[in-house]
């Protein structure tokens, strides 16, 4: 067998168990019997284990040597290569041992990090914590010195390929300088105008889920090929061609289930999206984590939270829960879906305030791992980040820095893709407006065709075929800045804006 | 590592996998969206391809050999390198392209059995069926081989370790000489008296499954380590201490579901109760087909349709359906659920006539794995033999012989443990009410805990630590006979019987 089908097939078998593992780890979050805990365990590492053993296996670097010396193979096939090399070049970077440590001390703090959180109980985390973090240093300067990059920048390549904290930093420092003064101006426009009116609940959870599941086929989810369930924490997982979404719902706000819904199927879209010919090889998997959060939020913020989809949905919102009187009307809607407010909490924080908490996040983070500053000094760090960034001063670790699982768990460099995907939302769904005028007028109709038509050219059908600057330069005419996002922002959110 | 230690490792390395199939497994048949089918099989093809090669890896046969002859171990551990080494005599027999082209053959005759059963077209799965049959004969020489029996022994030995057919044709002739006869006389009983009261319905989905778990928590069922889900056709599946039924819903009849659960809550017991210490090795799984079936039989006919049951679950059963009046006494559910009809289809069979139509099958996969009969003589043999043991013959094959996905799918030598199962049940429930007078009472007072007391320590925590034989003549004080069995049909439905 040539070189490059040996390869290909290789990955396809290495496909089949991360789809095995794929569904293992969201029947571990929705349907999993506690008791079954520990066998499950089991499982997953030992597939993680075999997986591992696959990118890893000695055959694999001779088949690439081989691939890419090979001729007549297409745009698809070379970049192809050009991903493989990429996950086996890093998967061999790491000794077993300092993975199987890693892992270890992971477990163990994540399991202290769920007590002193609840506790408000930094100093408990501490140790823990400091362990993980020299751990994850010591893998970002074993990756970063095969990579030639800093040792932040080999964590965060992970996770999005091409990524260098240089640039994240002019992009994010020109968003700091802008957003507090506009928060506060946003804040003062929103608080001279009459609040929006409350909706009365309760409700009921059958009826949220029947409005998700409408609303999830409205804009393009394919149920032939995923799912909706319940779980903890939202997510979008599942397998090649087996798209799994997840919520939780409030019996006292719909809206909350329902928009994550929309975000989560933003992420599904992507995913169901992806080149079918290449679906189970490392060309035809999401391009980035900043791409793949663009499209959750460009589903979710630049499309769901907009007056042309509330317009549609609001009476569908009403024929859902019996709702009735001005709270109902469209225009109500819009201001309770685009409300700004500061606050703590990073999963709870809107559009405007949600940057703030990221960019606090990347520069503590990029401190640490970059050894300058010590993990103690973190809570204090932190809380002036907060008043820095957002004017506000958490009362405790427990909505301060204990708050993410991010950290505990060993992932550290994945923070900054939340905003990187927030300003490509924007730039995106900004392209696609020019390039498709009618795609808000459609939106009104609840007819998501043109601009998920626009999408899959341009993102998902694209896979991994380009790097990520590669593909927004293709799909809408440059590489990323904030100034889109901003705009976005002044649009929406401004004191010219209407309805705020 | 001592040889012992190392081989057990191994083998929970193995059952990892194994856990991770079976999920897998239910999720096909349980939440699976259709255009993830092919996805799947690329993962469960996989991963018993990848536990195949775990259990032939050539150090197994070493360490099995160096654990034999390791001194200090304990009955159990003696126990394990048993099963181990039958496990792994059986898989290494078998060369790998007859394994696939067994697969092969099965894949393609169980798509033309979908459509040649909706026809009732035998014909036009006559090749493919002997293909399959072919593959299956010669699957059993060479384990037969290797093990010092007859073809289709050897192909029985698979589900029935240590099962021989010339064992169970004394015992079906026992059977097959008495049950015509004592149909007749049943079937004339029942006629002389009034019919049972039908039940009106419909009852709703949510109001079964939720008697259903009523019912699944009253006789033991954990759900700490266990689910109640929903398939096309009824199974207990899932992993260790995961342990996942199903069932399905008919709004106009709540009892089909309903004994149903409770017949899969009897196999779930059993892989609930196998002993923890040995839960991940091949001792501490369920001993044979029969013993598993004679769990879900025991609970399903010996005890929920027995009087007492019926008495405890009637004001339960109102209650959950809103029913009343006579129809829904319990004298008249237990005239209902112990009703006998003489049908064609064998899954719709009552307890009296089921053994026929397992006698009828095990006679024929026999003969045609011997060679002893054209596979195009099948639909004559069939329903000949229908004619002989229940007195009816069907109008076509759809309800003949193509009804069952058995033999399309390679499961030969399967259908005798369905009846070896209920006379089990039957020998082991006198057994345990002979050892624990009060387990009747207990049961109409919706107790299960003597009954369940009695099963776990005769039988679920035996896992496979003795042979069958053993593990029936430890528990009831003898072999297997059809006495016990019969005596029950007898009390239960014989002309001497009450409400008969």
């Amino acid at each position: 067998m040539p070189a490059y089908a040996d390869l290909a097939a290789h990955f396809a078998r290495a496909a089949a168990l991360a789809n095995s593992i794929g569904i293992l780890q969201w029947d571990s979050d929705t349907m999993m019997p506690k008791g079954a805990a520990e066998t499950r365990a089991e499982s997953l590492a030992l597939l993680r284990v075999l997986h591992h053993g696959m990118v890893c296996d000695p055959k694999v670097g001779d088949l690439i040597a081989g691939a890419e010396a090979e001729s007549g193979l297409g745009d698809w096939e070379r970049a192809n290569i050009r991903e493989i090399r990429r996950l086996w070049t890093v998967q061999t970077a790491l000794p077993a041992d300092l993975v199987e440590a890693s892992s270890r001390a992971v477990s163990r703090c994540e399991m202290a990090w769920r007590k002193a959180r609840a506790e408000a109980d930094f100093p408990a985390l501490l140790p823990l914590l400091a362990e993980v973090l020299s751990l994850q240093r010591q893998i970002g300067i074993v990756k970063g010195e095969k990579l030639g990059l800093s040792p932040y920048d080999a964590l965060l390549n992970d996770y999005e390929p091409g990524g260098r904290s240089a640039r994240i930093d002019a992009l994010f420092d020109d968003l700091a300088a802008f957003l507090p003064g506009f928060t506060q101006e946003v804040l003062e426009a929103q608080a001279r105008r009459p609040a929006p009116l409350p909706l009365q609940g309760p409700f009921p959870v059958a009826a949220q889920r029947a409005l998700g599941l409408e609303m999830m086929q409205v804009v393009g989810f394919d149920f032939e090929r995923g799912r909706l369930d319940v779980s903890t924490h939202p997510f979008c997982g599942g397998a090649d061609n087996d798209v799994r979404i997840t919520t939780r719902y409030d019996e006292a706000d719909f809206a909350r289930a329902l928009m994550g819904v929309m975000h989560e199927t933003g992420h599904a879209l992507y995913e169901q999206g992806r080149p079918q010919a290449m679906v189970h090889q490392p060309v035809g998997q999401a391009r980035s984590m900043s791409v793949h959060e663009s499209q959750s939020l460009l589903m979710e913020m630049q499309a769901c939270r907009s007056r042309e989809f509330l317009a549609f949905a609001a009476p569908r919102m009403r024929a859902a829960f019996g709702g009735a009187g001005p709270a109902w009307e469209a225009d109500n809607l819009y201001k309770l879906y685009t409300r700004v407010e500061r606050g703590f909490i990073r999963v709870d924080a809107d559009e405007v305030t949600y940057p703030a908490h990221v960019i606090l996040r990347y520069r503590l983070e990029k401190a640490l791992i970059g050894d300058e500053m010590p993990l103690a000094e973190l809570p204090a760090a932190w809380n002036a980040g907060m008043r820095d960034l957002l004017g506000i001063t958490p009362p405790d670790d427990r909505v301060g820095c204990l708050q993410d699982i991010h950290w505990p768990s060993g992932g550290w460099g994945y923070f900054p893709t939340y905003t990187l995907g927030a300003m490509t939302a924007a730039q995106l769904f900004d392209a696609a407006r020019r390039a498709v005028p009618e795609i808000p007028g459609a939106i009104a109709r609840g007819d998501f065709a043109p601009l998920l038509a626009w999408l899959r050219e341009n993102v998902h059908s694209q896979g991994s075929l380009l790097e990520t600057d590669d593909l927004l330069t293709r799909a809408t005419g440059r590489p990323l800045d904030a100034s889109v996002f901003k705009a976005h922002l002044l649009r929406r959110y401004g004191s010219e804006a209407t309805a705020h």
